[in-house]
């Protein structure tokens, strides 16, 4: 282990200047701790030996470049808003935070492309959009604070992937730097382009150890004119899944968002009926929020009210939103239980996507398998259908790790047995490194392993992310 | 050069049975041209000295284990349907043809995904997803030929990317072989996976070098219930685009098709009235072909006519095809007038990329170069506008190598000058090798190495396409 070379900390701040450093006791919790809190970010652990702060690409080269030298292991920050400690440092590592790259450098409205930093905040990215009339679509709960290049290296997915894909779909070019120093400008701007390999997706959803995002080209979409939701209540996944298809069949391109909440998730803000503007009178066995996005101001909402009407077979009752305050309402409802959930403690929480057939099914085995053991075990769920992707909090009021590799084990042992991923949004990193077995073969692995070996021969980057090296 | 190694040759027909062998005189042009005919398949060169069909994943993976033991170098194809020379074998390379692995493996309907061996061919794909009341988008000239695999292996485009994207995002997951052997099996159907690294795209448009692709999960979509076209005169690629964004905005997710063609490509089918129901009475700078598929039979139509009337402003006359049989006859110009282009000899052929605002002016940038030299050029252009993707064809009179390679230059480095793309679906193959420097950085290029390096390090794979190693 290297610790503290004041050598090497000597020669980082001859690159990035003394503001570019930040080191010992000044090293806070920005630098040590993300949203989820695992067990990688107790209180008593040692901070990261040093913070360097870049303000350029070629800074970012040249740190690199003196860390692969010499061995020095980095782990790259954008806003510390990850889920899987991927971005929580070891004592003996270097953060590399990309906070003072933050700049949007440029916007090109007839070709609806923003070229940004690394470092920008996703809220900004999306209100410059907004000020040339454009959007960008990528909508996550923590806008606030996470970075377009965390966005970028977990694939981030969030509230409107069901018509505008992940991060993935939404970045057009990337400038990278390898584990070498090597700078790879790729800041292409087309959406056709198939001369040579599409190095981009090295980058995008590999948490940092094949390189490190310094800028992007990320692709902008039209605002839409008119924004309508409906929240509603029907009896079982299937039915929801039948209200899924014939939404999207009759409002082609324009169902922007389908969250399926289980009634053990919606139960949780009940109490909270003075805060929150509980939509429905009565109970159902699962709730849906779709919303539609559309150009026609005139037209959308008329569609919009046959297209669920053609529905009434299954839908057991239907609140609509047609003002953009009533859907902000109705949204307050699921990003409330989602926040109600995360609060109760303890819980194991997991975020998987699975065939849109196999939801049920699936959640029913875990559940039934969990109930062996914990007979009073609790599941409250609730996601993204459109997608496959459920997020669930499992109560049995266990604490310990032990317990939780041997729930974490019951959950993924059966999403995989579905053909489901044990991540569908949030990524790996330390967190579900244990388990990536149980969606990826020995090969795939063996793979990952191998591109790893070819661009970070030294293993300087994010080293234990994602799998053993 | 390894050349007719009957030891190797034995090996391999124990591995794939004699009908799984093609030798000597029996190697037909099937397995040596491809559908440019570029100068790689002269019919005085000789013949690869052997062609492997293996029926199965587990053949592909001994085929190419016994391969790599004897750096035995192997070029994959499929239908043989590229333009760019990559699937056209050296007399030293072995031809490992996936034509027998051509099963549509399973369809499921619920998920909306099918899983075919890489041998299927476009087409057959297409009607199975039609059989089951959806559709499979990519669709190319070359449908009836052209196979899953090399769509895959080259990402190809065509005729609805504007709608539904390229190959690479109607493919959920893959099965390849690594040029060692290694099965790489990540036949995943999940829209959300970010359980680890993504490891479809180091297949997905690589031509073939990083490995074989032998099967896939593809993404099918609803079928359209309507489908209506229009073509239209207009002034200037400006006006095009003018029409193109406000058709895009007021019918989100409906516009699948915005072709562009200039006067003198529109030219080529005038002399044919006889064959060819030429759509417009008179003669514009630019005509285009917009097409919009859409879910509501009674509403489809007019909300089409009140969109275009709308551009009235731009546009110089517009004919609207509103039965599918108008429709086929207004596509029939399109695809009539690329044909004839390509009969005209001789010529030099391109497949460009450009930021939309950037194609007028590097367009007349590239005329006015070529124009110097060549007092009399005549270039023919028409393709995707909706995608920033030209095709166009240079009449010089020229037939040298020499001058094919100057012209090349020309275009190329005015493509790169306006941040565009050598190629926007073709590939590179052997045909563009020699610029792709002019829109690839030396270090993104230098990556490609490595990739290479790392995947297939004795470089059997495809040797020399897209880059030398």
């Amino acid at each position: 282990m290297i610790a503290a070379s004041p050598a090497l900390a000597g020669r980082l701040e001859r690159i990035v200047g003394p503001s570019g450093i930040v080191q010992g006791a000044d090293i806070g919790p920005r630098y040590t701790q993300d949203l989820w809190g695992g067990d990688r970010q107790a209180a008593s652990r040692p901070s990261p030996w040093l913070v360097v702060r870049p303000a350029s690409t070629r800074e970012v080269a040249e740190i690199l470049r003196l860390c692969h030298e010499s061995g020095q292991p980095v782990v790259p920050q954008g806003g510390m808003t990850g889920l899987v400690s991927a971005g929580i440092p070891a004592p003996d590592e270097l953060v590399l935070s990309l906070e003072r790259m933050n700049a949007i450098e440029s916007i090109d409205a007839a070709a609806s492309t923003m070229t940004v930093q690394a470092g920008a905040v996703l809220q900004e990215v999306q209100e410059r959009a907004e000020a040339e009339g454009l959007m960008f679509p990528l909508d996550l709960g923590s806008r606030g604070s996470c970075a377009i290049g965390g966005c970028i290296s977990t694939n981030a997915g969030g509230n409107r992937v069901l018509l505008y894909g992940m991060t993935r779909e939404l970045v057009l070019g990337l400038e990278a730097v390898l584990a070498d120093g090597t700078v790879v400008n790729g800041l292409h701007k087309l959406v056709k382009n198939n001369a040579g390999y599409d190095l981009k997706h090295l980058f995008i959803g590999t948490e940092g150890t094949l390189g490190v995002v310094t800028r992007a080209v990320l692709k902008l979409s039209p605002r839409p004119a008119t924004q309508i939701a409906a929240f509603c209540g029907v009896a079982s996944v299937d039915a929801a899944v039948t209200v899924l298809r014939r939404m999207q069949a009759a409002l082609p391109g324009m169902v922007s968002a389908f969250e399926v909440m289980w009634d053990s998730a919606y139960a949780t803000i009940l109490p909270l009926r003075d805060q929150v503007d509980v939509p429905l009178a009565g109970r159902h066995g699962i709730y849906v929020l779709i919303e539609c996005r559309g150009s026609s101001p005139d037209a959308d909402q008329e569609r919009f009210v046959a297209a669920l009407s053609a529905c009434e077979d299954v839908l057991e009752d239907a609140r609509i939103g047609d003002s953009s305050e009533e859907v902000r309402r109705l949204w307050a409802v699921r990003e409330r239980l989602a926040l109600e959930a995360l609060k109760i403690r303890p819980l194991f929480g997991f975020d998987i996507s699975l065939p849109v057939a196999e939801m049920e099914p699936c959640v029913r085995d875990i559940e039934a398998e969990l109930r062996r053991e914990w007979p009073h075990v609790e599941l409250i769920v609730f996601g993204h259908l459109g997608d496959g992707n459920l997020h669930f909090a499992v109560l049995t009021g266990e604490t310990s790790m032990e317990k939780k590799l041997q729930i974490e084990e019951i959950v993924y042992r059966n999403v995989g047995r579905y053909q489901g991923s044990i991540s569908a949004e949030h990524g790996i990193g330390f967190e579900k490194r244990p388990h990536l077995h149980h969606c990826r073969s020995e090969a795939e692995i063996a793979l990952m392993r191998r591109l790893k070996q070819a661009l970070d021969p030294r293993g300087i980057l994010s080293p234990g992310r994602v799998f053993t090296t």
